[in-house]
């Protein structure tokens, strides 16, 4: 299986019933499915993508351009089926999301992570993504407490976009 | 108390907190502060409000312009101090978003419930919502089956600005 037999395309509102299906199963059992209510795939489709082989879902980025800074966007949510892992989908998705918010002119790139999820941090620093400095350390890895709410403490990564 | 001592201004990133500490107790022990993640706070301040009396959290309004529907808007989250209702407090919010929204140029505004959130059917149906056609009824009520997933069935709204 190559990446280059997947196809990266704008998310549509039909998809969202494909990945609340997986959403959970592809995260390891935690519960996701809250994190992506059908309004993302409704109001946001043109800075959102599903990936795609031979009709089925292999991976999905949602992201948006920031309403109220210009200069930014933001990525909320990615999945990638497990059996699609380390070929460079996720990669392939970013750099379909950096497209598409560079074409709309903003320069600053905002996602965030729990500091449990070392796979995700290593991921956006190999992406280019620098981790904002946090008021307290978790080993090397500045974090940024309760930054979701109690006890959801969060890595908050920025990338610029040149 | 009156509404009229009820201050109505923009969100800001640190309403989050405070939003946060007491939206399960206003939604009468039901868990939402996960459809309340930080981004909403950070992203979309132009279009969303909070409510103070005397320096204390009374409501806030959470909604954006939609991205890829140009004339369109949506609410996503609203919530009201329990000792703040039925003054006119939610809908002094709602006039406040379709201000917002209709400045952007937006002429719909649309918003979901759930079905067995009869308070806010009557409310949205008070602010001049419609109620969007469903695949199938429930009592009087059509209604959107799994909209949000498996089980989250939604009664979906729109209203025309004119």
């Amino acid at each position: 299986m190559s990446v280059a037999d997947v196809t990266v395309r704008p998310l549509r509102p039909s998809d969202h019933a494909a990945v609340i299906t997986v959403i959970d199963d592809w995260w390891g059992g935690r519960r996701m499915a809250d994190m992506l209510p059908r309004l993302f795939f409704e109001h946001f489709t043109d800075t959102s993508f599903a990936a795609e082989r031979a009709g089925e879902l292999a991976g999905f980025l949602v992201g948006f351009l920031s309403q109220s800074r210009p200069a930014e966007a933001y990525i909320h949510f990615v999945g990638v089926h497990p059996g699609e892992r380390g070929a460079g989908l996720g990669r392939r998705l970013y750099e379909a999301f950096f497209d598409a918010v560079g074409a709309h002119g903003r320069t600053v790139v905002r996602a965030v992570t729990a500091p449990v999820n070392t796979g995700s941090i290593a991921f956006h620093r190999r992406m280019g993504f620098e981790v904002d400095p946090g008021a307290a350390g978790c080993g090397d890895i500045p974090v940024a407490r309760g930054y979701d709410g109690p006890g959801q403490d969060r890595v908050r990564f920025t990338r610029y976009l040149r």
